[in-house]
């Protein structure tokens, strides 16, 4: 199989197991919120977790509670971020956001259950020695906490009373906790659960995190909105510094192809095998969602 | 040292515990909001565990990390709880309430963050085995997600549109969630820890989990609010069915105490090294907050 069918393989497996550990929960308004909101999207988070486990020789089967936990997690992000409070976003995903179709209450509840529900996945016993799935557990808490991606959240919020622009390095700060934590433990998540040394995988990653989030900022600004599904041009509207605003359009696709390269380059060791998880990352600027 | 002076030498623990795992993070609001909404409250869930696991031969520090992570997801219910779109309280354990003394974006982050610490602390290897560590993060996982903590606020918000008061069974059902699966969770952690049979304390605090919910609506009736920290009589203003309103002052007073004198028989097997425990049951329908 070559990437995209991959990817599109691997989503289909994600989501089988999201809804699985759903089902046979109370049938109330927030467990219909919490299916919602782990439906669709790339799952690119989810395919890096599976890619990295089968470039390192381990079965899907094996890592597909791991690649579920690291979409439930970004998916309760998602509900709280689209918040009134936060994002104040009424689309997702080309859908209603989960506090437009239900209510506030019901989405600060669904976030809440579906970070519970990734912690949850991670103790399935087909990850491995209760070593391995602590290792996991612990690394998930680190990626998403206040030392990654509610940092990154902080930061964001942090910025839009700072009273001028963030600086790149400010930037890069905030993206590497807001998706560069995420993206970082997804890639190593398969190493760990090979058992084999994590250290290529977090290069891979560190290097594939930035690019996304320039990507996005990019998208942000000559993206089209029925294909991303969400509402575009807020940053510039908000008059927010992005990577774009920073190092103009140009600039902004330079680095991020200079960063697909050191990406690239950090899977040297693996030679073939890791064909995949060099085009899950020159995908990752070339996406149009 | 007798019940009140362990529950006093056990909060001090607890809390130092908390601060310290929260120290060298990144001076942001959120973070100054998170330690916060951890300072004060009785702490008796974190007591649950260390008696627990002291009556079995624990010493505390083994098991301070596990009492903790209760309280860091005592404390993330709470805050969340308190959202206008929740409850909309002012006021938490006689303060601000976090999104009063902050804003609502910093309350939804805190809250979401004090959550994964409560899954970070579980992974002190301080707490035993990697497989201790799992029970622990799987038993945690169970109690305050949609099987849970969550399901019974999902139940509370589903009572307010049901048209009709709910039933006694209806009510005992939303506060097992609600609150008893957290108290739960709590008294069996000691015995997870040691390794000792998990049954008895799961009885005992079946019992103590509904009798401490009755002292709270009895609490809110007859309680006084500068004692008690928080709001009272919310409940028969907003025309709430309690367990006071179902079953009468008398009635719900009779209920509480026959619970108590269940989860006291629940110890049997423990003799006296159970004397604290139940102590701390009588203290769940005694206490003014």
């Amino acid at each position: 199989m070559n990437f995209s069918q991959r990817l599109a393989a691997d989503a289909g497996l994600i989501e089988a197991r999201l809804l699985s550990a759903l089902e046979g929960r109370a049938d109330q308004p927030v467990t219909q919120a919490m299916r919602y909101a782990v439906r669709g999207g790339k799952r690119l988070r989810g395919f890096l977790v599976l890619e990295g486990a089968r470039m390192l020789g381990v079965p899907e089967a094996r890592a597909v509670s791991a690649a579920a936990a690291i979409e439930a997690l970004h998916a309760y992000s998602l509900v709280h971020d689209d918040l009134p409070c936060m994002d104040d976003d009424d689309l997702r995903r080309g859908q209603p956001t989960v506090h437009r179709k239900w209510d506030e209450a019901t989405a600060v509840l669904a976030g809440d259950a579906l970070q519970t529900l990734a912690f949850e996945l991670l103790c399935d016993p087909a990850l491995g020695s209760a070593e391995v799935r602590m290792a996991l557990v612990a690394g998930l808490a680190k990626a998403s906490g206040i030392d990654g991606m509610v940092l990154g959240q902080a930061l964001d919020i942090a910025a839009e009373t700072v009273g001028r622009a963030l600086t790149l390095e400010e930037i890069t700060a905030l993206q590497a906790g807001k998706t560069g934590a995420l993206i970082g433990f997804a890639a190593e998540a398969g190493a760990v659960i090979a058992g084999a040394d994590p250290d290529p995988l977090r290069r891979y990653a560190a290097a594939l995190g930035l690019a996304f989030q320039i990507a996005d900022d990019l998208l942000d600004v000559t993206g089209d909105e029925v294909q991303a599904g969400k509402r575009l041009h807020k940053d510039a509207r908000a008059g927010k510094a992005t990577f774009v605003s920073l190092l103009g359009l140009e600039g902004a696709q330079a680095r991020a192809a200079a960063l697909v390269a050191e990406a690239e380059a950090a899977l040297a060791c693996y030679g073939a095998r890791a064909d995949n998880l060099r085009s899950a990352a020159r995908f990752s600027i070339e996406r149009r969602a």
